[in-house]
């Protein structure tokens, strides 16, 4: 068994510029964080760009529907912005059925030292080995189903619509 | 629901004394280390020793799996250290079927900074909330049947049996 | 002996703020820093500002000369964003002869794990206590003369102008 | 100017084993704590051993004496274990009039993240470069004459003797 892991960008994935005191993305810190973990779910990671998610745009959300079609494996991991991770569950949820797919991120980049992103990273992966077919999100120690999931902008954390 | 959490000590809580170079147990970062991983899972945390597995004795495993027994809660995590989490995920295999009960550990303390604590901790947290009743070990990313685990002392890494 | 610590903000104490994304200032992390050093110097920590050195006034600027000049103290050392350390540094020593003050700051925040930021308190502490009367700068381990030191934007490290 | 920088283990450089839980000697981690700390000291690190000071014996004693007479540089740091180091400055201190020697070291291992590891070689490389020859040992962000100090077992804390 093979999770197959897209990645995103998002806060996971920022870096401290040092010359100028911005954030910036420059490479995935996944295969890094798996290593930390001593991880060994057989894993196939492919990045399909470094995007802050209030960057997105829908042909980017088109660009990760058409991955998710065409991989081979049933079992997905996407790292994500919290940003708009709920909009690109949606879509994901709305066109794919016969696949397991959780998205997840972190609210601290993980190059920041005290990151939630490890943490994350371990649930998502473990939600993606067991549970059934459809799109997830898994966050704070959690998962939601996507037409049930929001981002609560005053707490920073995910809950239920209902 | 609710996740009952049994704390059982292992590498996850070790310290380092700096005034004899040894180390040794004091609390439990348990806390620490869901508040970092913004934690929103129901849990409910029980300290019951704090132990070098090395040191597990028999009376030891007997009082965690009196404390599974009478948890109300089926959902149920334990940490616990690696070198004796086999024998005890066993016992508890062979004595409990009606409860999900996840075992999980870290090869390096969570104090050191770069641990996999916070890895297998979401992990295990995750696979507590959706395995169907049995005893598992969650490590690597993985889980594993109670009665198909192993632990490599080579690499340290945890593998089935068979 | 006492040293006098001026903190006037710089990435030091910059903060991620998880919510939004930018980075901020909350309060200093100075005491921890020092903490963390395990240090016995007798100090006397005075928070003048928490201000990006991009955004210092002139009137800020004079507010640190003021500070300066009132203390009782000889040796004084003042954390200062990198952007303007110079420029601080030489209103400082135009005016100031009868001190030993120096200031010192970091091209990471403390906060994010991997900083510079307490290799360069302890340099600055130590050279605080040792230097004669004058003001400088204290980064990348090494200590400047007020006027004889530029900021190369390039690299981020200090250097001698001559 | 160049400082030398003999290397000969102590906490500095203790690594956990993840293996067999146990503390050990690798390599030393000087190298990284000096590029963290964005240092542009021109320094020659020569490492002399990766002991404990516990275990150092005479021989070892005599070997960094030797190793400080020949450098050509005046201006020399050697990190060293806490539990001996107020003897080898002792050694040293009668010994070698004409240079100024610092040691240093660390009461929790650089490895474990929340080390004063950093902090320590910040101040001992500033007061390198900047006492007048001696022999002292930098711990706690202060200085000590080698004849005028000891370690305070109680508190882990360097002090006067009187």
């Amino acid at each position: 068994m093979t999770v197959k892991i897209f990645v995103t960008g998002g806060t996971f994935d920022k870096e401290y510029n040092e010359l100028n005191g911005e954030l910036y993305f420059k490479d995935t810190h996944l295969y890094e964080m798996l290593e930390l973990g001593r991880n060994k779910v057989d894993v196939d990671i492919k990045p399909l760009s470094m995007t802050d998610s209030l960057d997105m745009t829908d042909a980017y959300k088109q660009n990760i529907i058409e991955n998710c079609k065409k991989a081979k494996e049933d079992k997905i991991l996407i790292t994500h912005g919290t940003s708009r991770m709920v909009q690109t569950a949606q879509v994901l949820g709305k066109s794919i059925k016969n696949k397991t797919i959780v998205l997840t991120g972190a609210m601290i980049p993980y190059k920041f030292g005290s990151s939630d992103g490890l943490f994350n990273l371990g649930s998502a992966l473990a939600f993606a080995q067991c549970l059934p077919h459809g799109v997830y999100i898994a966050m704070n120690g959690r998962y939601f189903a996507w037409d049930n999931v929001k981002k609560n902008e005053e707490t920073g954390k995910f809950e239920e619509i209902k």
